[in-house]
C-alpha cells in the first residue's frame, strides 16, 4: 500500500514476458555430462533421442552453447494467460518472524495446473504439435505436471496419456478429474498396461510407485505407439531451459524495484523449478558479475543431493532411458511413502548436479513434519495454501530468516513458491491429526539403491 | 501482448484498491424493505440486530443513505494480499466462439478461499475483532465462504465455528481440511449439536441440508454463546456493501482502458457476488448516467428470481432469523441435491430483489448439465477451472456472445468469475461419467415451499 515503496505483489506487464529462454549451460565452464545410450554407453545422438523426444526439444536438450533461445510467439501468448507471475513481498511473514531479513517469493501457483509445470508443458506440447504428432505420453508425481500437460495438450489439440505415481493417484483422486476435464487419459503406475510396469509389480508387489517407474512406462508407450513421443516435466535440460522464464521474470522484477537477493532458495525434486528460478542469477555468478547463495531443499526421505552419489545412473527404474551423470540414490531406490509426491525422484538434473559438484550451490534436507509446520504457518500468515513440495523451500526460507534475526542481518531472501496445495489435503489432514511420520533412510537403506548404480568411468 | 491494446489480464495497482465501499441503496428510489422481527413483525432495531450481529455491521446493514463508506486501512492491507483482482479479456473464448462480442470477466478465484467471499469475510472478522469478540459462527454451502471466514478469523485471531451444508460436506471433504488449516471448527448441517438442527433432522430425516438450515444452527450457537456473534456470507446488505469492491475495481479498470460494458452477468445464489459486481454500474443506471443490461443467472433447481414470489419471508429454515422482503421459494423449500452448493438458497438479497422488482435487472435460470458443458469449454479455452456456481454466469455469457454472433453485434459482455472449482471435482466427475442429471421443480414442488411463506402485508 501507500506506506511501502515495494508493493505486496510485483506484477510485470504482459509485454515484459521474456522473449528468450536463458540457457545457463552456455555460461558453465564445466558443462553437464552428456546423456549416454544404455546399450552402447556412448553419448546419445540427436537421432537416438529423436525416437523418444520431439526433434526441436532434442536440439534444445543437446545445445549447451546458445545462451538465449527465442520463445515462440504462440507460447508467449499462452504464457500471457497466467504470466508474468507475481513476485510477492512477504511483509506479513517478516513481521510475524520479527526478522530484519526481507523475504520475497516468486509465486507460480496462480494457474489451474497449480504450479510452475505449465511453463514447460506448453513449450513441449507446442513443439510436438509443430512436428505433426498425434499425442504425447508422460508420468506425473503429485499430479501437477500431468495437469499442466493435459491443459497444454488440450490447447493444441494433442492426445495426452499420463502415468501417475500410484501413491499420488490414490491420495489425489480429484487430480485425475482435473486432467480428464482437459481430456487426458490417466493410469496409476506401476500398471499392468506395460511390460515394464508388469515387471516392477512382479519384483515389488504392493509398491506405491515412484517417478522412475512411471517414466519407464510412459517411455515404453511413446516408443511403441506411432505418432507419439514422450515428454518429461523435470530433470531434462530442455525443461530447465523453459523454466528459466521463472528466473528471468524474477530478475526483471528485482531489477525494476532495485532488489538485491542474497539467498535464493528452491525445493528440488528433479530440479526444474530450482534450475529455472536460479538460472539468470547463476549466470551472473558464473560470469563473475554478482554473487548469491543458492540453496536446494530436498526431503530427508529422498536426499539425492545431500546423501546421493555423483555418478552416471539410469534416469528411470526400468533402465530403458539414457544414463545421466547426476547426484543419485540409484534408480532402484524407492522412497518411503512421502506426501511431497513431486520430490520422490531418485536423481537430480545434470545441470544442477554439476553446479553443486563444482561448489556453486548448496543443498539441505528437511523432514516432512517440519515442512508442514512451515506450510501451515505460511498459509495463516501469507494467505496462500502451499503445496507440500513448495513448503520445503518455505521451511528453509523461514529458518534462514530466523538466522538473520539471531545475527541481526537484513539479508534479502528470495524463494520459489512453486504451487498450491489444494489437492494435497489428505497430507494436511494427516498432519492435523498427528498421524504424519518422518522417514530418514538409514545408510543400509541407501546402500540398496547405490548397489544398482552402474560402474562407469569416462 | 504487443498486438492488443488491452492486455489479457488487467491488473490495477495496489494503491488503486478502492478506499470506499459503494452503498447502492443510497441511490435507490425504492429502498429495499426493512428486515422484520419475526415475533413482532416490526422493523428490526439496531439493538435487536446487535444480539446477532456485530455493532458496526448492524449500522452498515441499516444504512440506506450513505453512498460511500470508508474501507478501514487494516482491511485494505488484507485486500492487498490478493487484490486488485484481474479483469480478464477472454480473447481466446471470443475466437473459439467466433463472436464479434468482446468478453471480459472479473476473476475473483485467485486467493486460497477460491472465491470472492474473502472480500466480506475479512471485513466482518475485522469488525468482530474491533468489538472485542471471542469468535464468530457461520454457515457455508460450497465451502468457499467457510474457507474465507476461516482465513479471515485466523488473520485476526478469532475463533471460527462453521456449519457446512451436509451435501457439500460430503462432496468436498478437502474443504474441511483447508478450514482446519486455518484453525476453524466445521460441523455438517443439519447436526445434532443444536436444537434447530435436531428438529430439522426429525422433520426431514436423510436431508442433504440447505443454507437455510445451516444458518439457523449457526445463529442458535452465536446467540447462546457469550462473546460470539453470527456472520453471514451473502444475502445481507452489509455483504453486498463489502462486495462492491468487485464492481468498483471492475469499473475502474473499464474506465482506465475505455471499456464500455453493454451486458453485465453474474450468478446469483444469495446475491452477494452479483450485487457487488453490478453496484457502481447500477448506481449509474439509477442516477440516469448510463444504461446497462444486468442478468442474474440462477440454477433451474432453485429459481428464486425466475419462479419465486416477492414477499416477506424467513431467511432461514428454522424461522429464527428476521424476515426479509425478497424473491423467495419459501424458507421450507429444500432444493434437490445440486452440485452448485452456493446457489441452493431459497431467497435473494433484498436489494437485488427490489431492483429486479422495479425492472432494473433481468434474471434467467439454467440447468446444470448445460452449466458444466460451459464450464468444461471455458476451462479448456481460457485455462481456468471454474466453480460450478461461477459457471452459471459463463453459460449465459457464452449464450449472449453467440446471440451477438447471430445478430452481428459487437457488444461488450462482462461477467463475474467468482471462483475456482478445485474442490468441485466430484461434480465434474459425475458430469464426465454422464451421471449428472437436471432437476427442475414442478409447480407442485414449488407450491410446498410457497405454502410456508407467511401472509404479511405492510
Amino acid at each position: 500500500m501507500s506506506d511501502h515503496k515495494i508493493p505486496y505483489k510485483i506484477y510485470l506487464e504482459e509485454n515484459e514476458i521474456p522473449r528468450y529462454w536463458y540457457n545457463v549451460r552456455a555460461d558453465m565452464k564445466n558443462k553437464p555430462a552428456p546423456l549416454l545410450n544404455p546399450a552402447t554407453l556412448k553419448p546419445m545422438t540427436a537421432e537416438e533421442l529423436g525416437a523418444v523426444f520431439c526433434d526441436e526439444l532434442v536440439s534444445q536438450e543437446l545445445d549447451d552453447a546458445t545462451r538465449l533461445i527465442p520463445i515462440p510467439e504462440e507460447i508467449r501468448q499462452f504464457y500471457a494467460m497466467y504470466r508474468p507471475s507475481p513476485l510477492m513481498r512477504a511483509y506479513r511473514l517478516e513481521k510475524a518472524l520479527g526478522t530484519p531479513a526481507k523475504i520475497y517469493y516468486k509465486f507460480e501457483g496462480n494457474n489451474t495446473s497449480g504450479s510452475h509445470k505449465l511453463n514447460s508443458a506448453i513449450a513441449q506440447a507446442y513443439y510436438a504439435k509443430k512436428q505433426g504428432l498425434k499425442g504425447v505420453t508422460t508420468e506425473t508425481g503429485a499430479g501437477q505436471w500431468g495437469t499442466a500437460l493435459a491443459m497444454a495438450c488440450s490447447y493444441f489439440g494433442l492426445d495426452c496419456k499420463v502415468f501417475m505415481v500410484k501413491v499420488s493417484y490414490e491420495q489425489k483422486p480429484f487430480r485425475r478429474e482435473v486432467m480428464r476435464t482437459y481430456g487426458a487419459d490417466v493410469t496409476p503406475s506401476p500398471s499392468t498396461t506395460t511390460e515394464v510396469g508388469r515387471k516392477i509389480l512382479a519384483d515389488h508387489p504392493g509398491t506405491s510407485g515412484s517417478l522412475g517407474c512411471a517414466i519407464s512406462e510412459a517411455v515404453e508407450v511413446a516408443t511403441h505407439t506411432p505418432g507419439y513421443r514422450y515428454v518429461l516435466g523435470s530433470v531434462l535440460n530442455q525443461v530447465l531451459l523453459h523454466q528459466s522464464v521463472i528466473g528471468l521474470e524474477t530478475k526483471a522484477a528485482c531489477d525494476k524495484y532495485d532488489i538485491h537477493p542474497d539467498i535464493i532458495i528452491g525445493c528440488a525434486g528433479g530440479g526444474s523449478n530450482l534450475g529455472g528460478l536460479i538460472a539468470p542469477f547463476m549466470g551472473e555468478k558464473l560470469r563473475g558479475e554478482a554473487n548469491y547463495r543458492f540453496i536446494a531443499v530436498e526431503p530427508a526421505s529422498c536426499p539425492s543431493f545431500t546423501r546421493g552419489r555423483f555418478a552416471y545412473d539410469y534416469c528411470d527404474t526400468g533402465m530403458v532411458c539414457p544414463l545421466a551423470k547426476m547426484y543419485t540414490l540409484g534408480s532402484g531406490f524407492i522412497p518411503a511413502p512421502n506426501h511431497a509426491g513431486g520430490l520422490r525422484y531418485h536423481g537430480m538434473t545434470t545441470t544442477l548436479s554439476q553446479l553443486y559438484h563444482d561448489g556453486l550451490m548448496e543443498a539441505t534436507s528437511v523432514v516432512q513434519t517440519d515442512v508442514f509446520k512451515a506450510a501451515e504457518q505460511f498459509a495463516r500468515i501469507e494467505g496462500i495454501l502451499p503445496a507440500p513440495e513448495s513448503s520445503h523451500a518455505i521451511r528453509v526460507a523461514i529458518d534462514e530468516a530466523l538466522r538473520c534475526k539471531e545475527r541481526g542481518e537484513d539479508k534479502t531472501i528470495v524463494f520459489g513458491l512453486t504451487g498450491t496445495g489444494y489437492f494435497d489435503m489428505t497430507a494436511y489432514e494427516k498432519f492435523h491429526d498427528g498421524k504424519m511420520t518422518d522417514y530418514i533412510p538409514t545408510d543400509e537403506d541407501l546402500a540398496i539403491g547405490f548397489a544398482g548404480i552402474p560402474s562407469i568411468n569416462l
